[in-house]
């Protein structure tokens, strides 16, 4: 259960690494929107293997196909099915992990949860599932007009980019692979991201993200707080380990009288350790947040680990894996707030008549 | 809206802090479960103010009344609603912010997004609300009975217990005020929360969160991860700006090698980076995870804010109020996590026929 | 589970009818209306026991408490609970049927299902809870505002009106104790129950409804028709049978030709057959529908049964019950009829943006 | 929005007539169930245009395409997706019909709704939908075993079967192409039909359903009672006016005495009017129901109507359509049926621990 996320504008997902297709159906778009196609197959580009040495080089097109829903380039109001084919099916080099379980991945909990599992490629808990995000997410994008959605790589491993959002220029986040707005840390990342890959090691790291020009009002208490909503989309991302924002974890050191973030008389805040949400609702202000990945749990090295009967073994690890999953997952964290933000802007007009 | 959480024991609630009562109907609760009233009130008594001298003094008894859903001490299987009446509603002291927005509370966006607000107390958005989930959460707690649920003080400030729970004996968390099992560190934690209330000035901190003996197989691929579910019920929390499980944020700067959690023949895995949750199901091994607090927004100081016309105005902060909220959101952390934790076991019985 | 009706305007309700009290909490309403509280507690009046010869002589004032949700005078976008105290619990009425299953009651699935229940009075099944159906579709019908819901009954055993609402003074229906809208008729079917309760018996009817005003788009395709929602809502009053709008059953006996409403130049159509329903979509003209009540099926007659052991016993009938529930189900027909309307226009703002 | 079904066997769908596909996601289907693809075809077939004289000549094939969710063979516990190709879309058939609104059709609604509509065929109002309904009931009928599920004709305008359904003999209903168990009014039935086609004409008509060991304790008081969500299931249905289970409306003219259904020493009842459930939970009788459809709207004349400007047209109708939709609406109400018996099986094991 529970392949959908949204109240409003709902995305439902189906699909599996090796399968014949992935795919997925947003309910509740707006009608009478004009689609703008090539924003939507950029965004897909922009998450899909291959694209650079330092990420895995699995070739995919990656090409959705929209099957209802759109007529003459609008949304009318209905269901939205879409298909993103899988071209590439290696399922070969699936075959020697079908019987053993591999370290920190779903392979062991996906069996014992419910008794089988499709273990090409990891099946349903392959990230792959994330293009699907990536259609929804481009769509809801572009319905949210003037809000702009930035991520970018924050840091890989210990390498950090120590700038606040506003000291950087945010345009320049495509100029690199690793997608780090700041030239100099994009190069020590994508060093040591090489180096790592040399290895056969993987290594982790943080995305940040800011959304600018989101409406005062949006997010519902109690429970649908709006930085609950964006933490737990966040949290659905493979890989990901933690979620802060505004002062995040840094923030619990403050004082009071530090953290408060005093009004201007317009509104606006002096400060916005809040990152523009008070009470679960955005202020107006800049919504800011961090989320973090661990190093990818695939690698091309030998391990140790167990087989279905409980039998230690030793696998050599090989594929095309990333070894560094941040530079990708960058349009995913776009694309999930980009969701989040369109369903409380939608929920947001039943809250007065 | 969204005042619900929880798919199949669900919670919704109602209640503003200066209202005649907080309350909320459970739906969902299996039938037959035989409830121990005094261990729910003793949970409420864990949260309720005034337990000691470093949370604030306010005095409420804080007593659920059961009004249904339950019949000669056994849930029916029928919706269990509750009262807790507020008897301490001092609505005097907040008669000088009826016209003022306070910095970094909801005031300001509540007023914007709905038109008005209850400004008694912080209305809808006081704290006081989570008395009602210490009602839901004692009752998950009764049914997950072998699953230990043990949260405690991780931080106060900069004051950090530099222990994994592995090295702490948790049945201490409750020996003292502040609520950390490492009475060396509450001595000190205690002194620096007294200093910071002698400012009249607030401190932020961190929970940490422990269950053991969950079963496999919790949590729901893709959109219902456990850790997202527990996140998100998390970032619901009053003063909440970040969540982590297992490896977090540090994990980040791990490289796969160091990462992954090797199994043992068992199934068990020799470490728990993880957190007890692979591909968003649990596998059996501990689930553990962080949470960040803001310092409280209130102060006893002056402060500089603006009217609801927009004009700037200094305020002299009063009132009864936590100078650290970390202590008695401990219990509330707890019956987050049991009410997510029962939630899936539900949905788990789903899965196969 | 499921003790929540809608999807933006949500009622979530608890309470048997023995207990302390019913209530339940409003989620989802708009903010900033003012409500009109001797309005709502006027169509509590017309529900409550009573208020007539024929019907039930129980006395219960039935008066709503608001807990939350409203400030001074107004609703705040924040959750309304409410509670209603039940006041004349003859518990001793039915210490007899303890261990006994009346005939066509829920006695026997609700024991089955949860392997016990609270066997006061129906407990959650009683009709008592419909109280609280009143309380928010007395809210929702403050809200729709130009939208008027007229309810009555049609038909009480084989006694019915022989009209279309259009050739009914609907202002007549609360001129008499059955509440239907022709005196005429009104009488006879008066006379029918009182003889029926004479014998201890009771008897089923009909009751229609009719929504003038709704606006053109209400409805959601495919699953969330408009008559479909209705339909749904009505099948959860007590003793309800059937459901069927416009042409209804009859309209299957006829031709297209004859069943289709041809359109007049400004998008009204000169026939209604359609119930004001095309596609689920409301057309801007009247919504009509009927609904089908069974007799009660508590007699207050001698009447054979079984014991929770299995063993076959006769019981004497007693208490005070409705000899016809069709009079005091007419308020109820209503409230869920606004209830889903509204919830239908709320949603219906999201679908554009 | 609102085009999903269920709530832990969960159907979301998309398609419009004359779109590349129809299809849809199929959400919380037990894991490990080894599926009959042929039965699932069988099921379509049943449905599919052009079976037999009387009903509509389009062909297409209804194949339909798995893309996830199953894997060798069984199903995985993962969202099972799904399309159906469009393979006959004439759309020039409709082009007459782009700026006009056919009456008693969803053309002017979805139109006022949305602002556009896909008018090729009915778009998304069209019945081709339920082939989407066909799939998830065949799975659903598959893993309900041993309950037997049973709709058949049981009227076509005043063409009735006078005989309950103990009568019939129901494996003859597959045995002409109207779909009823008895074989003489069968034959009348389709003389009837074939005299309205030949007029250009359509006729309405109803079917009975019948669920056999249907286990005790289904339905979830109190807004979701089975017979609630099966009457919402049915009036989901293109063209259904109305819904009744168990005495339905005929048993408002019965007094209490004659309505209510005794019970044998074993729990059983001697009469069954309550349709097998009573206070909205399945008491282990048969189920049964009966659900009106009205004609088809589509007719094969010249019929007067407005275009989307509010100009008086002729327009004659044209195309392949069904002269009647009850037959082919059979299988339908058997589909909608198994999923929602299924749904409230699944839901039933979360009752208790």
């Amino acid at each position: 259960m529970s392949n959908s996320i949204g109240k409003i504008f709902k995305l439902t997902t189906f699909g599996e690494s090796h399968g014949t297709a992935i795919g997925g159906i947003i309910d509740g778009c707006p009608a009478g929107i004009v689609l703008d196609f090539e924003a939507i197959q950029h965004e897909l580009d922009r998450r899909k293997p291959g694209q650079s040495t330092i990420v895995t080089q699995r070739k995919e097109p990656d090409t959705v196909e929209f099957l209802s829903g759109i007529f003459e380039g609008k949304t009318t109001g209905t269901s939205i099915g879409f298909v993103i084919k899988n071209t590439n099916q290696k399922s070969k080099d699936y075959s020697d992990i079908k019987n053993t379980f591999r370290p920190s991945h779903a392979d062991f909990t996906y069996t014992k949860k419910y008794g089988l599992r499709d273990f090409r490629g990891g099946g349903r808990s392959s990230a792959r599932e994330t293009a699907n995000w990536i259609v929804a997410g481009a769509i809801a994008k572009q319905l949210l007009k003037n809000i702009k959605i930035n991520a970018f790589t924050n840091s890989v491993g210990s390498i950090t980019l120590d700038k606040s959002y506003h000291e950087l220029d945010l345009s320049k986040t495509e100029s690199n692979a690793v997608r780090c707005p700041d030239n100099e840390t994009a190069t020590k990342m994508i060093e040591h991201i090489k180096a790592i890959k040399k290895q056969g090691d993987t290594i982790g790291g943080t995305i940040s993200c800011v959304a600018q020009n989101v409406p005062l009002g949006l997010g519902e208490p109690i429970f649908d707080k709006l930085h609950a909503r964006l933490g737990q989309a966040m949290l659905t991302i493979n890989a990901v380990k933690g979620f802060e924002y505004g002062s995040g974890f840094e923030g619990t050191k403050l004082k009071g009288s530090e953290h408060n973030d005093s009004f201007n008389t317009d509104g606006t805040t002096k400060t916005n350790l809040s990152g523009g949400i008070q009470g679960g609702i955005s202020n107006g202000m800049d919504v800011y947040f961090k989320v973090a990945f661990k190093p990818v749990a695939t690698l091309l090295q030998k391990y140790d680990t167990i087989d279905a009967d409980g039998n230690a073994v030793t696998v050599q690890g090989k594929g095309r894996h990333d070894p560094c999953v941040v530079p990708r997952a960058v349009p995913i964290v776009e694309a999930l707030t980009a969701m989040v933000l369109l369903d409380f802007l939608l929920l947001h007009k039943t809250n007065t008549l």
